[in-house]
């Protein structure tokens, strides 16, 4: 993706690095919750086992946030990253599907302390409806479109069942939603100007399964 | 990660590659089951948004599965890369904390039909234990050791309240478990040669946020 800075510079900026500017910032608040004020790009790469080197090209294209060879400070750096991710006000999202998944979702405490309240939970199930979640009801998906509107919504987690993925994707952008956070294993069609998060989750088993089978069969792996 | 190949030279593999070998086996499972025999770099590529040449270069790591200008066989390289990610042969897992997030995951079939059985899910609350999710009894924590041994298990997924996330992790690493897959907020501190793939959920809105954010002010961005 290519952004533009502010001295008018435009770079493309990679999408593992995107990836990464959130895990930067989930470690920075903790830092700044632990009342640690400096911390080096070394000392900051480490505890997300990434290379220094990595973190600070990550960093360069936002501008740096220190000067060569100065730690960063965590109280200005967590703000400047919140803004370059667009967390600096509160940024409301909805689910759409209410059974495990997303119950987990709408469960999940931290999205609402990093930034991300939660205002609206549809399914169709009629056992469901009018169970609240976290002071929050659930509601019909014929309501999808006035919640969105009325709470200007642009982010949506779906979680429905992978027969309606395409339907509910199409129903939320109508109505104004911008970016989906897509749960079902469902390729969504959708206009370009959307953003479509595909979370396929047995991607964390996989990777984790390569990672240990290599550690258990050292034939097939030399640290460094 | 360092990794040898069948020739006996070793590569350092990124982790940025690892983590896309399971969507290249999802998408070319996806392939298979509708009948496509072939599939070039760039159609492979496209339809998960990255481009054919980061493609060839992460497969290049593990012989490239093609000849130059030659389209992948998908039946050939479905297997490749299941015995590459580890998945060849049905690798076990299981799950601890069953409140809605480890249901979720426990309900999840895809992980089963990628090569991941769920063979044993431990919770310590009594309203739980013994309720059956695909087949499966809710056990007491107690019983970790137990099942990890009899059943080989390597991989687990924690999804326990923060404050038992460590003392659950030393448990199963005890009991022979090498990767810990994370879906609590804490740093784990266990020994170097296990793996730990921390899921920060909100890593996923915080992604949407940055990219809808720069579609929606045109001043941020410039398309290619």
């Amino acid at each position: 993706m290519k952004i533009t800075n502010k001295k008018g510079k435009q770079f493309r900026v990679p999408d593992a690095t995107i990836r990464r500017l959130p895990l930067y910032l989930d470690k920075l608040i903790l830092l700044q919750q632990a009342g640690v004020r400096e911390v080096s790009s070394r000392q900051l790469a480490m505890s997300l086992d990434i290379k220094a080197s990595q973190l600070r090209h990550d960093f360069h294209y936002f501008g740096g946030f220190s000067k060569p060879g100065r730690p960063y400070d965590v109280d200005q750096l967590v703000p400047a990253l919140e803004e370059i991710i667009g967390v600096d006000n509160p940024v409301p999202f909805v689910v759409v599907g209410a059974g495990h998944l997303g119950q987990a979702l709408c469960n999940y405490a931290n999205f609402e302390r990093q930034g991300f309240p939660l205002v609206g939970i549809f399914d169709n199930d009629p056992d469901l409806i009018g169970i609240k979640i976290r002071g929050i009801k659930i509601e019909p998906i014929e309501n999808i479109a006035t919640v969105i509107k009325k709470k200007n919504v642009r982010l949506a987690a779906i979680t429905v069942p992978s027969l309606v993925a395409q339907e509910t994707a199409v129903k939320l952008v109508d109505a104004g939603v911008r970016g989906i956070w897509n749960y079902t294993p469902v390729d969504l069609r959708l206009p370009k100007d959307i953003i479509v998060r595909n979370e396929r989750l047995a991607t964390g088993l996989m990777c984790l399964s390569f990672k240990t089978k290599r550690l258990e069969h050292p034939e097939l792996i030399s640290d460094d």
